[in-house]
């Protein structure tokens, strides 16, 4: 522990521990004669305060946290790994918290929490916080917060376009002919503001294609994991006018879901109903049918956020927040478009429960 | 900055930063009179040096490390999710760095690393290190690894046994009938421990089955990647005596990999190909065919390493190292023992590549 190795250092330099702190933080002149046996009692004892000691100095840890929900939800480690890496590039180590989306365990990490003191810096995707939690903050460490925009926030944000993602998303269905496509993860917009942007791309493309939208067909879930996917896919095949002919489904693992359900009950992909998900985790490149999905640029994410931070960091601490937008593409493949070469279409095969 | 901070709190108490530092970290004893004012300005000014500071004086910062290769690999998020939510409960936040393996950087963060001062306790699954980094290291806080035991550790180590969960997964498959079981994952000694327990365990469970192994059968991959895994299979396939009939990954993303290719051929699983996996990871569970995997218990392993560091940072510091072991079970799936009902099986099939 750091006070009895700093009671060592003192008593083998014969000094008090006041001026040994004074030696390793700086916070007083000490004679040549004192600081030289402070330093060569260090060395010898190996006595390493580094750290803690000179951020307490400088107000700096070199180190800067990134708060997701998730962990296990792929898009966020895909999105960690991509921040790791950028950050490193600029010296920082990035340190990885997950809230499991507790609006308490957010709060704690942005407002008064340890946090402010530990990281230099916090890049945040929040899933719970409301903007009264963030008007309350007072920390010093600059914030960037990732994914949807919290009205009137004092902070950079870095999002991508959610509208006009699942607009795209919900057009590719309708551009291939099919009449009834369903919507799964539709969210409350307490807490789930991303889910709205979505259902709004989702309205707009019936717009664009003169559709109505079939309200029934708008399937809202708890969370965005794989047996809500399932479970929505289930309740759809039941739907009382009969199954959808597509399902756009709010990111990959409800996507990855909803195929099982489908794949186990025999239905053909895309034949019967194609799926498309949001996010292109490396699972939807694997599976088969391999999933067409959004693909957002998070490694542009990565680096707006960490740049945002570096320059607050540095020499412009003071610039007024910004909005910043990544880019996101469409990536189409086999759970819409079907696989390029079918072998098990060489052997004739009978179709099954056409619409 | 903490820095300029402390100065505004001892230009209001109308004290040095050394008497605001005295006070607030207690190295040295301050009047009743002056502590209040001090205290009285920190409450003023809103000053939190709450954890660097306090941390410098109890040698504690309430953080622990878990360091993994890879946090996009499922495996390793699973676990960190079980980890962070252990420690949680003693009041510990878990904060996470990936290394990717570098040798580099595994070592930085158990060696004379910023880590060592920055979290009272580090859990490692190392990838890269040798015994001899681990010899080197000398650094108060206390270290569980992860995995595979490095020899003549000084440290506690949390793993389950390979060896028997391979033998047992590999005897599945040639329990099941199966004549030509390939193995796919397996690495060099000095990076992979792991692959290496795992092709052991393959190897006695032939001999179990009074089977010689066929080491042609027994492909190396450089990393555990779904692109390891397709690449693997699709160079079984073309093996010059015919494809395996079965095949025992060495972990989940492999064997979704070699899916992927054995799929998007037409072959069928498992009826022409059995495949099993290791990790027991989400998207197992949701693939159709589902995945037969190996289930660590991540759950006791994330209970064992934390428990540990607790205890060393308890009441325990200096208890020997020990080798703690976590359960796992065989979970047969589908894709060895073919889906409990196929309706796809309903509708007249031709089989197809018989063996």
């Amino acid at each position: 522990m750091a006070t009895s190795r700093l009671r060592d250092v003192a008593a083998r330099a014969g000094v008090s521990i006041r001026t040994v702190s004074n030696v390793v933080n700086g916070y007083a002149p000490v004679s040549d004669e004192t600081r030289s046996r402070v330093e060569k009692a260090v060395a010898e004892l190996d006595y390493r305060p580094n750290l803690l000691a000179r951020n307490l100095k400088q107000g700096r840890t070199g180190m800067l946290a990134l708060v997701v929900p998730e962990l296990d939800v792929p898009y966020f480690s895909e999105l960690a790994r991509a921040v790791v890496t950028t950050a490193r590039h600029h010296g920082y180590t990035v340190v990885i918290d997950q809230t499991d989306g507790e609006p308490d365990r957010e709060r704690e990490l942005i407002t008064r929490g340890a946090s402010a003191a530990l990281f230099d810096g916090v890049i945040l995707s929040p899933l719970a916080l409301s903007p009264a939690d963030l008007a309350d903050r007072d920390a010093s460490a600059p914030l960037v917060l990732l994914g949807e925009r919290i009205a009137d926030s004092r902070y950079d944000h870095v999002a991508i376009d959610n509208v006009t993602a699942a607009r795209e998303a919900t057009g590719h269905l309708l551009g291939l002919g099919r009449t009834r496509v369903a919507a799964v993860g539709d969210q409350p917009y307490e807490t789930g503001e991303t889910a709205q942007l979505r259902t709004r791309g989702y309205r707009q493309a019936h717009a664009d294609h003169g559709r109505e939208v079939d309200e029934s067909l708008i399937v809202g879930t708890r969370r965005f994991h794989h047996a809500d996917g399932a479970r929505a896919m289930a309740a759809l095949l039941d739907h009382p006018d009969g199954p959808p002919d597509a399902v756009f489904c709010y990111n990959d693992l409800l996507a990855l879901g909803a195929l099982r359900t489908l794949l186990s009950r025999g239905v053909r992909v895309p034949d019967d109903i194609a799926v498309a998900g949001f996010d292109d985790i490396e699972a939807g490149r694997y599976h088969t049918p391999t999933l067409t999905t959004v693909s957002p640029d998070k490694a542009t994410i990565a680096r707006l956020a960490v740049d945002r931070l570096i320059a607050r960091l540095g020499d412009r601490p003071d610039e007024p927040p910004a909005e910043l937008w990544a880019p996101h593409r469409l990536v189409p493949r086999e759970s819409t478009t079907g696989p390029a070469l079918r072998p098990t279409d060489v052997a004739a095969r009978p179709g099954q429960a056409g619409h």
